[in-house]
């Protein structure tokens, strides 16, 4: 397989610096926004209505995460995602916590996925309950794997129109027709909240000006796994593992990224 | 004194894994989950009315911390200790900086209190001011020493039922009967935003599926300042600090902790 | 020129631990109480309508960041700037991204500008669209010179009747009759979510109490960008960056904020 198309994503991010607009968890808008800037692109965590709006007209991306769905924030992911469709402005679904104990942001997504996303990442557990099979995971941690995933991560994308990601041990990405395997990664990102929300607004920064939606969204998982694996050789533990991965996200270049990955 | 309960206690932290369901201030949201995370459980900040309802049905163990208190994260809150209640689930107040200057959340704790939580949690100013005692403290911090506050939170304890936990230099803990005091820790703790909500969210973490609360919080507020004690020897300042804060919560063992405990 | 006032003021903040009340956007309010515990000042993030009020009553400072100006917030900023006009509490402005793309905050700057804080900090693009002659930056980032926004900064503080703070590679603060420049600082901070809005809330704990606000507002520069300096040197990249940060605030002395001040 031809993986050039790494190196050139990572090369064409660092030349743009997207603005990504990101609506996302307030549990998470530190580091994500953090992550976005090491790596090269500009964040905006605007989640105010009547300010949403305007602003997703002039972003390079939207990234829209249902972690903590407030009212006001329903309300701004609405107004931005209008605007969004309007301007032809690609936009990622994090789909976080989705399933039956978490209502509201189930609701939520159903709402958002008839919107036509561009992405929709998530953990299996949520690609299973928005493919209508799962009743959802552990909280916000998967309950299912990424391999019981994939026939439901095919047929969303297939129904959905958007290309869906699943994060797991391998990630696993796919349009409906096209897939991917990527295997690199660290089990540290499973003890750092946030991790998978910062892939999710990668994958935006990614989507901006992309001529192939998938091809995208897989330059940025790789990126962003090399990062963690770089990173994970000089951590003592998950503290200074995520420090070190905003150190790597910055000082990975486009050959590192396409000679470390482990693509199938 | 028999203290081998430490090391029980912390083993059975790690195998169970409690999914602890965090209302909590927006200042603190990332490095409590990442404290959860680090020490073996699973943090699950869901601050959502319509959400907090249904999720405290299957959380393990909840949090409730004041330190800003929304209107919507005070709805949320009480939904979610109306479940809590229900379904028999232990929960953890946390009255972040309770006194006269801030209103709004002194009257939510006292409601509150009232709804028998099974651990309070705070540093001796809000501790004597639930106790009527005081009027508060600075701000978030305590005007006031931990023994001057050890007669209101046995006092505390036996009006609310609850186990009462005064943190600071040398923190107390009692059910009104029984008494503890716990001398680890670090003074790089009171340099770092959040170190007392992130203890409040352990001691959550601690009381899903406990035979003894009291023992179970004692066993957490060791666990917490044993790491810090680490993590400070490995320290250059406040902000290595909290990441190697993080690292030895993940890395410390039952027996580590129960090593170093200075309890009495 | 005489710079003796840096050292002083670097002393009397580390002697009075000013009660610094934040106002300020979700992404940034853990690492910006960090930065202010770390530098010896005592944050307090009260933004909830109720308490913002009486709180800005007994706080030595406030600090009004309006990056993520939810209605609640809002309504929460003009309590407390009521409250601290009311005290003769001095208060600082920080209208990150103001603009035409951002028109909730934008709207509301404009009416905190006629409530005369006594320092607005702002990058480039956010002080020349205050002024009035610009339509905003680029999301949160500046799109102009520190050097073009000059003459803008003075007419602003005439106007105004602030101190107004330009932040950029070499920062310019005036109160429309004397003027200051601060050489110091790192590429790093750019790469850093929240490291302008650091120094905003710096800016507000050097405020309290002071006998000259411009003096204080260049100190808090010189003492800020020191540091930062400093811990550049001992970073890999802007994670590791951010936490040499806090270390070298809590570390750095007023003689050594004094000698490495490049003032003019």
């Amino acid at each position: 397989m031809d993986t050039s198309f790494i190196a050139q994503e990572v090369a064409r991010l660092r030349a743009n610096t997207p603005l990504v607009h990101c609506i996302i968890n307030s549990v998470v808008t530190g580091f994500t926004a953090n992550v976005l800037l090491a790596s090269g692109a500009a964040p905006a965590m605007v989640d105010c209505a009547g300010e949403a709006g305007p602003f997703a007209r002039v972003a390079s991306a939207l990234l829209i995460n249902v972690g903590t769905p407030s009212i006001e924030q329903r309300a701004a992911t609405f107004e931005a995602v209008q605007s969004a469709r309007e301007a032809g402005t690609p936009w990622v679904l994090d789909p976080v916590g989705v399933g039956a104990a978490l209502p509201v942001r189930t609701q939520e997504c159903a709402t958002l996925i008839g919107l036509r996303p561009t992405v929709i990442r998530g953990n299996a557990s949520e690609i299973l309950t928005l493919a209508g099979i799962s009743e959802g995971g552990r909280g916000m941690e998967s309950a299912d794997s990424v391999e019981v995933a994939q026939e439901a991560a095919r047929s969303l994308a297939q129904s959905s129109g958007a290309v869906v990601a699943v994060s797991g041990p391998v990630d696993y990405l796919t349009d409906g027709q096209r897939e991917f395997s990527v295997a690199n990664g660290s089990t540290f990102f499973t003890q750092v909240t946030g991790s998978g929300c910062a892939l999710g607004t990668l994958m935006a920064a990614f989507q901006a000006g992309s001529a192939d939606l998938l091809l995208s969204a897989v330059a940025a998982n790789v990126f962003y796994t090399v990062a963690g694996e770089k990173a994970a050789t000089q951590a003592a533990g998950p503290g200074s593992f995520a420090v070190a991965l905003l150190d790597n996200l910055c000082a990975l270049s486009p050959e590192e990224a396409l000679k470390a990955a482990r693509v199938s």
